[in-house]
């Protein structure tokens, strides 16, 4: 005999009644498809209902043949899953928070889109938001983001505010950092050393023959950190002096020519000027040639990301590559596991990086 | 007398106890904030529950003053909302879906970008999907993010799949068409002619004393439209000779070096280059340069899109350009509009181009 609703019943969904799910109610009182189920879709398909909901949830657990066939019918009967309801019902979002620096930022957004690819086919969708480069920034965007229910969380970094890895820990959503690298992630992280990478930077300078360095970079925490291993092992290597520029915007093409010129009007000459991004090196290589300087005999540049259009710069760009598609991907599959509470080999993945040199340096 | 529960109990929530909301339901169960409920949230902040619920339904709704005390409640209770919940008692997602062809493509995450901000201002978030430059693909995205229940659509261009229109059309969800103009959108749209941009950059041109030209676009439909217009009013103008290339991948410094490569291999000289991106056009002035051609004296170069770095190339890069900023945040102003049913002064909106004159051209 049927009970009174109580609050209960409300969480756990036994309100549904039998054969019915959340996905065809709402449907049936909002959308066209009105009477389309996930029944008549699984019967269509020839799978079960179970099947259809599997193939809805996590894609990657469906033959591709099911899965076509469930598209399919899909197809054929315009049938609008409500993720909403769903939500409730299984107590999964299907839905992942990802936290970028800046989405026109062109280095994070490239691992965010292969980062959202995997997630898609695992049935995932991302909501991206953007924090600046400011750790209050970040907390607020953060708390907002929990009201969604997140099934999973991708920060970029390691470095947040304590009320934010409160937030996170006090959560209990799967959490993967990314785009750096620490012994103590929240709970799993996926990256590369940046100080390691500054270092690995002077000792290839300082082999290539320059005794004389510059240091153009960007205001953000984990390019000054390369900047400073940079120096500090340059300057070690042999006594070598090295001047820092550090920049309070985002690099642009437009910062990279005006920190050349005005280490130029400082006194700078003859050596090799290190930048934290390949747009404010190219801005240094268009800088020098209005000079008439010689590169990389005069000035040598070196770069950082491996920009697409590194290669094609006259001279062509030498710069630190970070392979961020496997970066996003790696991510994701680290993030799905913990989320699928399967078993990881680490808790963090360093994926390292390379110095891919070319003619500038 | 309570009734038993049925289908329709369930999408209109009416299962809720008094006094109780969906928020603090979910939460009680998932979170440690877990007697934390939107009224302890109010009596703290001096305010009713009711205005609790505006300001994280609409802050725009609400004085800055109360905002900022329900704020530092929120702070001090760590009361987390669940959006998920409430989604499914007030019918609104709080959610808008943003379809763009590429998220590290610049010109699109730069409107994105400012989308977002003003749909956070008004407590929606945004779900923002990549369709490549595919129809199917779109219409396929589109496909699955409806099953978010979302309260908006951004769609970018005017060019849909009959299964997508009817998709959007059958949702009865508020749309907002994007980056291109036409009389007849779905539902609302802002953006700018792309054949008129192509005609104002062949006359200018012209104008110039150009009489000879080069079209290099990339393979998105809405550049070729660009260059079909601008190549069909430059040969009226004077009975000028085009010649055309098109790319079949997406526009990059590379293509733009290899397509006047391939021009001047084939005869092309003296003449302008019509760029489908300041990208490309940032390739063939590399390219010239590395061919001792004089800019603009031997190839004038003009760009669209008036990226930040077009006024820092050598020279500086003429470039069609369009308020991405602006287009942004009226689109989402329109776009909240008819999520209110308040009235549009029109369905729609031309933001207008201008061409930034500077040394290339």
């Amino acid at each position: 005999m049927p009970r009174a609703p109580s609050q209960n019943d409300f969480n756990r969904e036994t309100v549904l009644p039998k054969n019915e799910t959340p996905h065809t109610m709402s449907q049936s009182k909002e959308h066209h498809s009105g009477t389309v189920t996930m029944e008549s879709v699984g019967r269509l398909a020839g799978v079960s209902q179970v099947t259809v909901s599997r193939a809805l949830n996590d894609p990657s657990k469906v033959s591709a043949k099911t899965l076509q066939r469930i598209k399919d019918a899909i197809e054929l009967t315009g049938y609008v899953p409500n993720m909403v309801a769903g939500a409730l019902a299984s107590k999964r979002s299907h839905l992942i928070v990802a936290l970028i620096p800046s989405i026109t930022n062109f280095a994070y957004s490239e691992f965010i889109k292969h980062f959202i690819q995997v997630m898609r086919g695992h049935g995932y969708h991302v909501l991206t938001a953007e924090t600046g480069l400011s750790m209050e920034e970040e907390e607020s965007v953060l708390a907002t983001m929990l009201s969604r229910r997140p099934d999973g969380i991708m920060m970029t970094g390691i470095n947040h505010s304590a009320k934010c890895k409160r937030m996170l820990l006090g959560s209990g959503i799967p959490v993967v950092e990314i785009w750096d690298m620490t012994e103590s992630p929240i709970d799993t992280c996926v990256g590369f050393s940046h100080a390691k990478s500054g270092e690995e930077t002077a000792k290839f300078a300082h082999k290539k023959g320059y005794r004389n360095a510059l240091a153009i970079s960007a205001a953000d925490e984990r390019a000054l950190r390369r900047k400073d291993a940079f120096c500090e092992t340059f300057r070690k290597l042999g006594n070598n002096p090295v001047k820092e520029i550090c920049l309070d915007s985002p690099a642009s093409l437009e910062l990279g020519r005006k920190s050349l010129a005005q280490a130029i009007d400082e006194g700078f000459k003859n050596g090799v000027v290190m930048c934290s991004s390949d747009l404010l090196a190219h801005g240094v290589i268009i800088e020098a040639q209005t000079r008439n300087l010689r590169i990389p005999e005069d000035i040598a540049v070196i770069g950082f990301g491996n920009q697409n259009f590194a290669a094609f710069t006259v001279p062509s760009l030498t710069s630190l590559h970070v392979d961020r598609a496997y970066l996003g991907s790696q991510a994701a599959t680290a993030l799905m596991a913990r989320i699928d509470k399967k078993p990881l080999q680490k808790n963090c993945i360093d994926i390292g990086f390379e110095i891919v040199e070319r003619d500038s340096a």
